[in-house]
């Protein structure tokens, strides 16, 4: 194996996590040592993904973390510390000069290492990217890191990020269910959870049933058809039992011509302005319970938390991130490129994983749904099945820095 | 002073809080030394409050509590764990049947210590309940402890609970501020805090700067009168320095003529099925700025989280929140009746409490709102005097214990 020495860089892209910037310090970590080894000169973070690059808005990674304090710090910092960007890239086709100027820049600062940690649009940059340096004989190696709370990647067993937002919705559903409990009047709870096509964190709220408290009654993911008729007699069965229910729904589900709830029910209008992308489904199914049972309702969005809740990230999912991060670039001074790096379960007696990178073309522009052994059969639930495979991503507390009952954040 | 034996109750009342179980707690400890002293034989819970303790729902939680690992995981738990009521007690002469059951039971159970721990309805209870027993001859003593996230209550400085709700916040804000801050492009963030006649909860959303960080762009209380016109013109007065920007504002802002903004901007109809209680002022303010600005804009409602999730709960509070209710039976072994303790600020350097006790009737039904002081001159942010009060209240973390990667809570 040739050893390519030369500048490295890393970005960010896409929607922020609570474990994105772990995966950040595992590259950052990784590049310190592989600079031990006179590989790696200067890691260089991008501001702002592609776009920052591309006006050379560059920070010297190197520099700026020769103390392992603000590392640790920034493993617990959420969102995208490099900040983000949505861009999609064009074929070199279709938009030659923007990949004429990547090269030049890459010339200009000797980047042999290209890291770059996102989602699926990201992985798509990656493989455009390593394609390009490759038959232009520029010679970079160019590596993929997933991150997303959405756990839809395909190819890994799930993805950086993914952990601590299902702990998120975990711990705060086994709350709101304590705090619906206390009257004795009946009372719906809708908790609308993160996930437009696919349901994993949703089904993450039945993790509440791990540790002696109970489930969500009724849980309901974009992979299943939503009846609003069954929705309803399932309520009223349920409260025969209990007065206090809780329904977790994604923010996805549909109805079974496809629509989606959050866009009302048939012939309605959603709000006086008919502005639809201002309802959320919790809100109609909200209205829907009061129209037709009349007890008392709420409806409670996650909202943004979900992903940037740090202060409850999943230790195992903090570990796995800043892991999968140094092994990107490991994979990179093995002579990897135009890879994503893949989270894989071993088959061992108790939960471990192991990293391992995978071509890219094989995995962009896919979606991995739950699978429908891990639905009950009136696909108002979930099954031990996913219960098993959701369980250990959840595993372990993080102990952030605080100053001023505050927890601290590195900005860059 | 007179030593009165016999047995003890203890109830919870009105919206559940982080805190509400550490006071509870509190009780308990107390109660189990004043048994060792031969005192208090047994400490009842009543179940639902008042409602409860009428069909004689109760639970020995002397029996219960007699290890103290549960009383400390009950510390932690959010939520009444004795389950709550919203029961606004009439007086004596409009409902007498009811004060003379609730007698009888009293001597059933030989309860000679009433312990009740709620907001302003509670304190009412309490006061009629004190009054009655006196003018009947029923040697028995009422001491109110007071609870509420809102922190509206008179006499005392703060409220046990109070302090957690104002982490949650705090901390919750701080990490969506790191969220929004990783794109270019203008946005609007409206982050929708509890509060419906005050606006302490919001205020706490100015923490987030204590710590290197920044504090919200805006914040708005219903103690100021709010202008959709200033709203906008500061928008965009602060859009030319930086493209993301956090406005935190209380659910019961107020136009100039009184109407809440949750209810709409004049002459619009709220939704499509003219239900007005189903917008929050951060949907209509989300629409507004849609409207007139036409950036991105989401609206979050931080909801029930803000009061029940004591895995962030502030460690101050919970100390706190035991310490008033130990003190509540020490109030009452000491022969205090018809009162509500209080948490008192020490004329210190140092931030530290002392608590007391206060006769209700100068307290229940009363609103203490956000000084003027505390608001800047042109009410949209928080002055250096109110973060001061503030800041101690936040300080410190609890380690709750954890099963599976969830916190474990006590279900009574």
């Amino acid at each position: 194996m040739e050893i390519l020495k030369g500048n490295a860089v890393v970005g960010q892209s896409g929607g922020p996590t609570a474990a994105i910037n772990a995966t950040l310090a595992g590259v950052i970590r990784g590049a310190i040592d592989a600079g031990k080894n006179g590989i790696i000169n200067t890691l260089y973070g991008m501001r702002n993904g592609i776009e920052g690059f591309l006006s050379e808005n560059l920070i010297d990674l190197t520099d700026r973390f020769g103390n392992e304090d603000d590392i640790a710090t920034l493993e617990l910092t959420p969102a995208a510390a490099l900040g983000s960007c949505r861009k999609k890239m064009k074929s070199p086709d279709d938009d030659p000069e923007t990949y004429e100027k990547l090269i030049e820049i890459f010339k200009k600062y000797d980047i042999r290492y290209f890291f770059y940690i996102g989602g699926n649009d990201s992985m798509d940059t990656v493989l455009k990217l390593s394609k390009y340096a490759a038959s232009h004989e520029y010679e970079m190696r160019v590596v993929g890191i997933p991150k997303t709370v959405d756990n839809d990647l395909m190819v890994t067993d799930h993805t950086p990020g993914f952990g601590s937002a299902a702990k998120y919705v975990a711990v705060t559903v086994k709350e709101i269910l304590r705090d619906i409990s206390v009257y004795t009047t009946k009372a719906v709870t809708i908790v609308e959870i993160m996930g437009r096509d696919a349901g994993w964190l949703t089904a993450a709220s039945s993790l509440t049933s791990l540790s002696g408290g109970k489930a969500p009654d009724l849980i309901y993911l974009p992979e299943s058809e939503f009846s609003p008729e069954e929705f309803l007699a399932s309520i009223r069965r349920i409260q025969q039992d209990h007065p206090a229910l809780l329904v977790a729904i994604s923010e996805g589900i549909k109805f079974a011509d496809g629509r989606y709830v959050g866009e009302g029910l048939g012939g309605r209008k959603v709000d006086a302005f008919g502005h639809v992308a201002l309802s959320g489904a919790g809100r109609i199914l909200e209205q829907l319970v009061k129209d037709e049972i009349g007890c008392k309702v709420r409806s409670i969005e996650l909202n943004l938390p979900q992903r940037c809740a740090a202060h409850l990230a999943s230790k195992t999912d903090i570990d796995e991130s800043v892991g999968v991060g140094r092994a990107g670039v490991d994979a990179a001074l093995n002579g990897k490129s135009g890879v994503m790096m893949t989270i894989n379960r071993a088959d061992t007696d108790h939960y471990s994983v192991y990293f391992d990178s995978s071509d890219i073309s094989g995995i962009a522009n896919g979606v991995k749904h739950v699978p429908a052994e891990f639905i009950n059969a009136d696909g108002n639930g979930i099954t031990d099945e996913c219960v098993e495979y959701l369980a250990p991503l959840i595993m372990g507390e993080v102990a952030p820095k605080y100053e001023c009952g505050l927890p601290v954040h590195i900005v860059l």
